[in-house]
């Protein structure tokens, strides 16, 4: 389907509130989800006016990552959209890949000075501050004429390289083996074209190897994930719509980026991107919301924690209402149960509030509510084309 | 799926009634759809002893035309059978076009005698006698050798344009530039194939404005949407049943015919359709009753109007249902809320009536009610396979 051909001239709001991993699971002896648990009032009353549903955000039992989750919120399919590992690990270290830039995910390691076999492949337990110490020696001294090397410091052992320059390719084996006791591989190259980019990359490893040579348990690196910014149609084009993300992690700020909408400068509270989006209401079409800490509480396994999160949100949805947005939603990326502590396969709550939405009798916003709901089970990635289907901003198809 | 392979002898029948536009929005203060508000007693006791659902015609989001909400019920996928605009232009005004024809939708016009550029694109308001008679003019005077070439009046400034003979092509740009201030352009052919067909409707155009150029204001046509008729398997060899459409309109009877249904003499009024139903019973497997009302009153936002047709029709009901057939359907080919006052993307209602439907505990036939059915949420293209399962009309697949 070309949205393209049914845009109109309707220039109603859309306003999408995401809470990072908002569906649950029975937890407990009371065998509650986080949202049923929640004390939620305003949520429960937008509940009984809109339109519900649970969205499969990539297939039915699989649980997605960030990047898959987000990309199916933003309509793109995520089993085709691959965003490579090396970019998303760049976003999360607040790195936006540009076109011409390779990534990769990249761990401090041990090899025995003598024998170059691998001992550790997490180089010993480094702080924080020894990990940025090394990437800033790796920004000095490692040099490849005609292209910019870069290292960004990450958690623990690991750190994101970037390779800047014309022409480099992502088709390239990993130099981490997986085991111990055997030399790093070079990179090899995967297809014709991505020879030139192998030996570039060979030739930062030298360098980087050459640079850490003193620096035991720490002289060797592996990179994994080699990856390219993948090439995606702008989310303005492909919605006709002004989008904004108020988001305040560098990672979710990052994939927003990435599909083409502009992040807003906002605080660290829910409160301020709040504030944010009062500030901008008039500026665009489409707005973004992310809220990570019920993530957070859900891979913790702090089931209070998560409650307690969609309780302080829950006081600030009237402000998002005295917007009067043409279309609101609330939703998750993915569900983050408690039970699971991990990412899960549950399919996630849904709520459009919009002028035609049918409500179904649901009294509460619960995954059990949405499962009854107008929307059904939907993919998705066919979020996006709803919401604009609400909005009304769309040509009736064929005649 | 080849359902051809899956045919046995079971020879019960299906009889769909199709409410153009059923679905419906909440509406005024009531907060209603059409359906909740309607008193339907015969239709509320169906539901509750039938399967229910709600059917995705197009895609998630997508509001379906006419010819594409049709292709989906009759079980055609409706983003791939193109049915072009001048095909679905010549069925509204009571032209089912052949294999040999191109047709077109065309709009009088005015252009500046001197510098021949567009001044009106819909050439004054003529009344519909003004149409008719320079229809009949173009008939007399356009001739081209090789070919036929037809035009009907259509409503206000629109009439069709048919042209038939050996090898047209569609692949023709539209000679509507959609502004004043130009001249109207010529065909190009959009494909090499084509070319032939783009000269021959120059010349057709030439002959055409001759025709015209005495008419001022209506000196001129532009054409748009040409198209041949879209190559589509016979519904009757597809499903394996006789089929008879009971239609009023011509754009529905024009639909029916165009996949190869019978289409049945019958007056204008509903219960005319279920007498003609009632006469026609024995000698078909498959009946499309389409009543067009419900839509129509829809497009005006007139609520009462629409609630009234189904509380009419309700009362007809057990005739339907004293005809015992296998199968009894009632849906429609997409929603046209009064609150919306044009199609718009609500997945349609759909009640399936049959020995083996399991019911959901339904008390009415309404949107939320189907929301929560047996069917579930599913594309409108898969309701005809359902309609052959529910008649037992299909052996199983593979061993």
């Amino acid at each position: 389907m070309e949205l393209k051909n049914l845009f109109n001239d309707e220039k109603g709001k859309i306003v999408m509130l995401v809470f990072d991993g908002l569906g649950g699971a029975p937890f407990g002896e009371k065998r509650m989800t986080e949202l049923e648990a929640a004390s939620i009032p305003n949520m429960d009353k937008l509940a009984k006016e809109s339109a519900l549903g649970l969205m499969v955000m990539t297939d039915y039992g699989i649980a997605p990552g960030s990047g898959p989750g987000h990309m199916a919120l933003f309509g793109y399919d995520p089993l085709k959209t691959n965003v490579g590992r090396g970019v998303l690990e760049a976003l999360g270290v607040g790195h936006t890949q540009e076109r011409d830039e390779l990534s990769a995910r990249g761990n401090f390691a041990t090899i025995d000075p003598e024998s170059h076999v691998i001992t550790d492949r997490r180089g010993g337990a480094l702080t924080q501050e020894r990990n940025k110490e090394l990437c800033k020696k790796l920004n000095e001294k490692v040099r490849i004429e005609g292209y910019q090397v870069k290292f960004i410091s990450g958690k623990e052992h690991r750190f994101v390289f970037i390779l800047k320059g014309e022409g480099l390719e992502e088709e390239l084996s990993e130099t981490d083996p997986q085991v111990t006791g055997v030399p790093p591989p070079k990179v090899v190259a995967l297809s014709e074209k991505a020879k030139k980019t192998a030996d570039v990359v060979n030739r930062c490893i030298e360098g980087i190897f050459d640079a850490l040579k003193d620096e035991y348990p720490q002289n060797a690196v592996l990179l994994r994930g080699f990856a390219k910014v993948p090439s995606i149609e702008p989310f303005g084009d492909r919605y006709n719509l002004k989008a904004a993300a108020i988001a305040t992690y560098p990672m979710y700020k990052g994939i927003a980026k990435l599909v083409g909408m502009e992040c807003l400068e906002c605080g660290s509270t829910f409160e301020d991107q709040v504030k944010t989006l009062e500030a901008n209401y008039d500026n665009f079409d489409f707005f973004f919301v992310h809220v990570k800490a019920t993530d957070s509480y859900g891979h913790k396994g702090d089931f209070d924690g998560k409650v307690r999160v969609l309780e302080e949100c829950d006081r600030l949805i009237p402000r998002f209402l005295a917007l009067k947005p043409k279309v609101f939603v609330i939703t998750g990326d993915h569900s983050t149960p408690c039970a699971v502590k991990e990412h899960s396969f549950h399919p996630v709550p849904v709520l459009i509030r919009a002028d035609t939405a049918i409500p179904t009798g649901a009294q509460r916003f619960t995954e059990k509510d949405c499962a009854k709901g107008i929307l059904g089970i939907f993919p998705g990635m066919k979020l996006m084309q709803m919401c604009l289907g609400y909005a009304g901003r769309l040509k009736k198809f064929g005649a």
